[in-house]
């Protein structure tokens, strides 16, 4: 693992670092924000997935997490969204919703894309046993959050260890992949056409098919244009009542689906996850 | 005036505004959060100006200043850092310290800048007025703050009009241009040789020849890399101590010259200026 960048702030370290990804074939970028500490200490860890065309370093720039992170001790962790690189498939018009920064989080089985687009292993595998290697991180308290695509990819990795996070939460997700554009286009591209395949990566039907968390918070901006087309929190919501999981969902007046969104709402969410994330604390 | 864009951000609006200059000749663009706020109601003004390189985006993006303006209702007003577009004369080798981006906030009188940088007019009067006309803006109740070159803006501009700024505050100030390169080189191309003219833009020399304010909050990272040829706290702690202006500066072991720093520290400045802006509320 190489540090590209290490800065000082809000008394902890907002880091950016770079390694050689099994999983992708490809070098990955990612931050990480460590928060003062007690030497010794291991700190519960947030993930948090971005969105369509982000790097690690929209949130990290643009997140306004720091400042939480250090009052209550979480450290912050902030993948990229796709492989990239020399040689790695992009959509092929170039589209911004499919190919490099479009990675869906999920393991593509489809030429040319099976080749580096494993987000899935990558997140869930690779990028923690390299957190808990490098980070003093305790692996036993872990939430993950996310954005819009980066939502997609916190409740269907949520949905799919409910023994591994203490906390999902989603800023705007994507919340039924299989029913909405964006969703269907990189499901099919990735995946291919065998939409039992897909169900994995559709919180909907993850919920449907029996997956189930103690709780879900999600918070969706009123005027974000995407919400009708591509998010439906509607879905979410109908899927999260019939199956009785709690669902702490909030329609934002007037908020759209920028970073303005999310980190007006940033807070609320690190509180909720520190909370979830207490027990068992080695700090 | 046109709008750019506007976001809602911590319940207010973040807003981002483009006119056309009778000072500087060009269009300008800069930006604005105005918080939640009663009907009707006028709120005092925190004026930021940015350093090099810098256009009202980067406080904007990555100032984590709107959770708390939104708290104490203060508007935030952040304008570019130099004339911009077709014609504008720049570094003849397109430096990054001279031309585009690095207005230093003065009215130049040299050919070929004094076609267009006037942001000493800029700042000072034409924005002002813009600000009252436009937004809901208690004009007696301003306070000024920046970074870098901008905290050599905000400590020259609030020592000139101590009855208009009730604070005045910086990180990594440049604090006295005259005497180190990033100020010389400016100063010189921008006024001339004549190195009497320079004073008007120079804290140090400006408090040498009487200028006072109440007080001056200045914060300063330890590894900033620009700390000891360009930044020099130490001649601002020499000429506060020798004109009896009390300052606050202290030095933040570990931090640099970048937004991390700034972000960081953010929240002290904003309360410093609020508990100054406090007097004469019509809010």
């Amino acid at each position: 693992m190489e540090t590209v960048s290490t800065n000082r702030a809000h008394g902890g370290v907002q880091g950016v670092y770079r390694h050689a990804s099994a999983a992708t074939g490809t070098d990955m970028t990612f931050s990480v924000y460590v928060p003062p500490h007690a030497e010794g200490a291991r700190l519960p860890v947030v993930w948090y997935l971005s969105g369509l065309t982000c790097t690690h370093a929209n949130v990290t720039e643009k997140g306004e997490f720091r400042a939480l992170c250090a009052e209550l001790g979480l450290i912050f962790v902030a993948p990229d969204t796709s492989p990239r690189g020399e040689g790695v498939a992009d959509d092929p018009d170039g589209a911004y919703d499919f190919g490099l920064g479009a990675g869906f989080y999920v393991d593509a089985t489809q030429a040319p894309f099976a080749a580096n687009y494993r987000m899935w292993s990558y997140v869930t595998d690779e990028l923690p046993a390299l957190i808990a290697a490098e980070f003093p991180a305790d692996m036993d308290r872990q939430s993950i959050m996310g954005h819009s695509m980066g939502g997609h990819g916190a409740l269907t990795i949520g949905l799919s260890f409910p023994d591994r996070f203490k906390a999902v939460s989603a800023f705007a997700p994507i919340v039924a992949s299989s029913q909405v554009p964006w969703g269907q286009k990189a499901l099919g591209g990735y995946l291919g056409d065998d939409k039992a395949a897909w169900r994995k990566h559709d919180a909907v039907a993850l919920i449907e098919d029996g997956a189930r968390v103690p709780a879900l918070l999600v918070d969706q901006g009123a005027a974000d244009t995407f919400l009708e087309k591509e998010l439906r929190p509607d879905l979410l919501r109908a899927a999260c009542d019939a199956a009785g999981i709690p669902l702490t969902l909030t329609l934002r007046e007037g908020y759209d689906h920028s970073y303005y969104f999310i980190s007006t709402f940033m807070a609320d969410h690190l509180r909720w996850h520190a909370d979830r994330l207490k027990a068992g604390s080695k700090a």
